[in-house]
């Protein structure tokens, strides 16, 4: 999908409202419109990269950064004192090119359900 | 958990049966022993490192270096070409202290199911 088409592109410009949690430098964290769990948010890279780019190694670095932002969300809900479940998808099942992980928590059993 | 009693420590030691799909310098990949899809393996650390020191950014690197073994897994089942969800849980979500991420494939359809 080109940048210009992109959903998580237009949330980050603000040209698409969104319910913001937190930012990073180079992370923007939102609440998902469709929750499958009492937390559900997604934390969206800034820029528009590509799991086929991101997960190869193409950004040193990077996942270090996206993982410093779980961290301030994880503890902006508490999660750690509860339980997370950080997913992350890839190829056929990823619904949105733009690199982007969901954090799922606030339930006591672990959330199930599609993400 | 104390690292001489940690299931995963025992299998990275080769003292606890496990199926090697592959391994890198920091982590070893194997199957799931309970898989909830065709394919379901984990990317363990090779060394005791638990999530509450991984996530809160404790070792530099420490997400890059093991997104290299989850790249390196995906391309040899070709997942990259099919799909894969990365599971990564924690805090009363994570069965094992010892650090592990979930890949999860093999199907038409995106995995559910506990992991």
């Amino acid at each position: 999908m080109a940048e210009n088409d992109c959903l998580f592109c237009k949330i980050v410009k603000g040209e698409e409202p969104a319910e913001k949690v937190l930012e990073t430098e180079g992370f923007l964290v939102i609440k998902n419109k469709f929750p499958v769990s009492p937390v559900h948010v997604l934390v969206l890279d800034k820029k528009h990269r590509e799991k086929k780019d991101t997960l190869s190694g193409q950004y040193p670095g990077f996942w270090d950064l996206l993982m410093d932002a779980v961290w301030k969300t994880v503890k902006h809900f508490k999660l750690d004192k509860t339980g997370y479940k950080l997913v992350n998808n890839g190829a056929g099942y990823n619904h949105f090119e733009h690199e982007h992980l969901h954090i799922l928590g606030g339930s006591q059993e672990e959330p199930g359900g599609m993400t």
